[in-house]
Formats: structure tokens, C-alpha cells, sequence
């Protein structure tokens, strides 16, 4: 069914910053459909991480007239090779975490996201969406520096995954394409805002930030590791919550580094 | 996967008002899934005009946990007869019509229908979608009041029909359950938000923490205190934009105790 309504000419610029990254869809029509969303809200960048079958001839079929999102469909081995570069990573959770974290409805949170894509246009963002029947994990959440939550129904918040995604790009739309959205959008408290003086952090850098911050806890014998309570993920939280830039992350780096020795170096680091 | 987010107990009374109509849907899959889109946005009433398969095992496939509302479904022979008793009937169209109709974007029609339902708990909706490939006939869409149209980029404005409906109902149900829907931009990102785990840390807390971060920095070299040069005031900014709570000043300084030494008692300090 066609169904438009739109003031521009043309896609705004911002939407081609965000990615949509499906983990772990188990179903192949699952992935033509979030396709075919994408591309009715002028976006075009989908990522799976180890889909369950893919390419698929059922994914081809619901992708309809997105066949070229579909084709354009990078795949990953991991949520952390998908979110690499980002600067900013959304997960679609649902409410109750045992640790609170940042956490917004799918409107507020295209704001945001808008309203960062706009103020640089080198901005990258992930918007993660989990599997099917679990979600997202608990490790994959804290990699997010926010939670975006659908409303609906608390008898059956269960939406379908394509259908989750279909919702959060028309918010996206929305939001790109409508004045009124965007603007209440005020929490430019650091690199997010595009007068910031340094670009934030990637995922990739505050990966190896909290690998060196968790080598230096436990060998300086503050963290056990076979019992590490919650100290990790609340210092994870905090970080996050501050969306580091990449000179913050230097010199905590540079403090652990001092402090509790030379992280040894791995594959994540860089 | 489950989304959820509701600050009511209950699904409000006016959702139970309205039924989505779809008028001769050709594929059962989007039968079934208007069913789950309708469930999950606290709706129930579906109505099918001359469907092309129905039952069929792909609607109950798609419908999922959706299965009452699927044995529900009202099967009707014309779309007279889906809308007979309502008082308020909308079509979703395109964009142009031959003749200029009252028409509205999902949002601004989901506003209206809501506040018509609110007003006479005896008020019958209808909703009605057109077929998969060429929506409602003028016939059909000059038996509406209004016609909705969902956003979507110009070049590619074909949604899904189940995706459609989702995100009506979705705009339907976000409208029911909060108040302004857009005025709550009030991105919850710390313990200044009402349903954090701990309260904030004071000011005073803070300052102790920064007095004893400087202290371990200098003392372990990182820093020179006659040329101390950017880095504490860059932390400082880092540390005051996350908004540290109670638990998280604790955990940082008892990793500036283990890694750095104690902090020498002063006054600021508690």
C-alpha cells in the first residue's frame, strides 16, 4: 500500500549516519521486512550480526521494492565489529534492568539520535535490535550508551522484530523530516554537540578503555575475578553515560597506564 | 521481542473503541500480523472485507501470541457492512487525491480519534486500510471522514500492510497512554531522573573525589603540579557530565585508595 506524506524534496542527510543492527534474527523474512522499513523511511543501512539464514529467498520476498537495501546488507560476526566506528549506540530493551540506564521512548531517542547526526555530519549511530525471542543481552545492552523502549501494551509488549524496526525508522522519519521533533531535543553536554572541541570516543576505543580499566582492577586487587559483583558494570554505566571524547579516553588511559601498569596488547586495542 | 514501556496498569477504555478494517488484504501473513500489531498496542478489533486466504496457517504463523484476536477477527462481504455502526471512519491514503479531503498524518489523526473516543464511551472508530497493491478506491475513501497518512519517503512510500497498521496503532496507543506524547523529552540519562537506583552525589561528594583524584595523580607522576596543564579540568568536565551517584563516587575512589594510596585526610573530605 502506498502511504506517503512528506514536506522535502529530498532524504534528509542525517539518516544516512544511522545503521540498524539486527542480532542474531533467526528468521530470514525477518530481515527483508526490517529492509523494506528502512527504505520506506529513507534509510538504507542495514547490518545483521550472525543471522540464522541469510541470504534467504524469504528475505528477498518481504524486502519487496527494498531488494537494494537487502543486497547492501553488510553481515557481521559480532555486535562489536558492527558498532566499531560509532560514536553513538542505541539498544531497543525492554523496561526493567537491575542496574538503570539510560533509557528514553523510541520518539525521544530519535530526537536525540537526530539531533546528533545533524549537529556532525561524521557522526556514526547503531541502533541495535535483539533476537527474536531474547533480545538483546545484558552485555550487549551495556555496550549501548542508551535504551530505547517501544510503548506498548504491557498484556503483550511483544512486537515482531521487523515491526520494532518499521516503528523506530518512522520515528526517525518523523523526527528528520518534521520541525517540531527535534527541538526539544536539549542534551548536548558533550562531544555529541557540534561545538564540542573533540570528536567522542568510538566503540572501538571505549571497548579497549574498559578491557585496560578491568586489567588494572584486577591486578592491582580491587576486582576479583571470579566474583566481580557489579563494580565493572557500574563504572561502565558511568563512562558511558558521559559519552567520552577521544582526548578523555587518552588520558584515562594514560592515568591506568601510570597507576596499575600497561595494559598487555590485544586484538581491541589500538 | 518484547518492547515495553506503559505507565498505565490498564489498557485505556477508548483503544477498545476503535477496529482497524482490511479491506480485501490478499496474503494471510498480513492478516495475522495486524493481529499481533493490534495486540501489542492494546487493540483488539480486527475486521476483514473479502479477504483473498482466510483462516489460513500463515495469519496464525504471523499472528503469534496474537491468536484470540486472530479468532476474533470479523469477516465482512463489503465495507458497508464493517462500518455500519461507526461514528467516525478514517481511511489511510496517499497523498493526492482528485478531490481535496480532510486528511492528517497518523499522529494528528490518532489525536483526533482518541479525543472523539474519550468523549462518548458509545462512539464506534473504524479504521480502514486499503489492499496490498492499490490501497482503498476512491469509492471506498469517500466513505471517510478523514484520511491518515503515514510519513515515508517519497522514494519508496510503500509500507508493508501489517506495518502499517503497526505503526497506526502504535500512534493510536502512544497518544491513549501519555499525556502530550512529545512534551516528556525528558531524556532520562542519570540519578537525576526519578527512578535511579541511588541518589546523586553532592557537590561536596564530588569535590572530595576530585581532591582525591589530583592527589593520586600527582603523587603517582601523571601529573606536574606546576604545570598541570589541561588534564585535571578535563576529567573534572568528563566526571561532572555524567552525573555521578552515591555508589559510583565510591567505587571510583575505592579504586584511587587500591591503585593510588589512601588520601590524606583533609577538611574536605568526609
Amino acid at each position: 500500500m502506498q502511504l506517503m506524506q512528506s514536506d522535502m524534496q529530498s532524504i534528509p542527510r542525517a539518516l544516512t549516519q544511522i545503521r540498524v543492527v539486527l542480532v542474531e534474527p533467526s528468521h530470514p523474512g525477518n530481515i527483508g521486512g526490517a529492509a523494506r522499513a528502512l527504505k520506506t523511511m529513507g534509510m538504507g543501512r542495514l547490518v545483521v550480526v550472525n543471522p540464522g539464514r541469510f541470504p534467504d529467498p524469504q528475505a528477498q520476498w518481504r524486502a519487496a521494492g527494498a531488494q537494494d537495501v537487502l543486497d547492501a546488507t553488510r553481515v557481521c560476526a559480532s555486535v562489536a565489529e558492527a558498532i566499531a566506528d560509532c560514536h553513538l549506540v542505541v539498544g531497543t530493551s525492554t523496561r526493567s534492568r537491575r542496574i538503570p540506564w539510560p533509557v528514553g521512548s523510541a520518539q525521544q531517542i530519535a530526537a536525540q539520535v537526530l539531533s546528533q547526526a545533524e549537529a556532525r555530519d561524521d557522526a556514526q549511530i547503531a541502533i541495535l535490535f535483539g533476537r527474536e525471542t531474547s533480545g538483546l543481552s545484558n552485555d550487549e545492552l551495556q555496550q549501548c550508551h542508551a535504551h530505547l523502549q517501544i510503548p506498548a501494551s504491557p498484556e503483550y509488549p511483544s512486537l515482531n522484530l521487523a515491526m520494532a524496526v518499521q516503528v523506530v525508522c518512522y520515528e526517525l522519519y518523523k523526527c528528520a523530516t518534521t520541525d517540531t521533533g527535534s527541538e526539544a531535543a536539549t542534551f548536548v553536554q558533550g562531544p555529541e554537540s557540534g561545538d564540542w572541541d573533540r570528536p567522542a570516543a568510538t566503540a572501538q576505543q571505549l571497548e579497549a578503555f574498559y578491557a585496560h580499566l578491568e586489567h588494572v582492577l584486577v591486578d592491582g586487587g580491587f576486582l576479583d575475578p571470579q566474583n566481580p559483583g557489579q563494580t565493572l558494570t557500574r563504572l561502565r554505566r558511568l563512562f558511558t553515560r558521559a559519552r567520552p571524547d577521544e582526548t578523555e579516553i587518552q588520558i584515562l588511559r594514560g592515568v591506568l597506564s601510570q597507576l596499575g601498569g600497561a595494559m598487555p596488547s590485544t586484538s581491541s586495542d589500538r
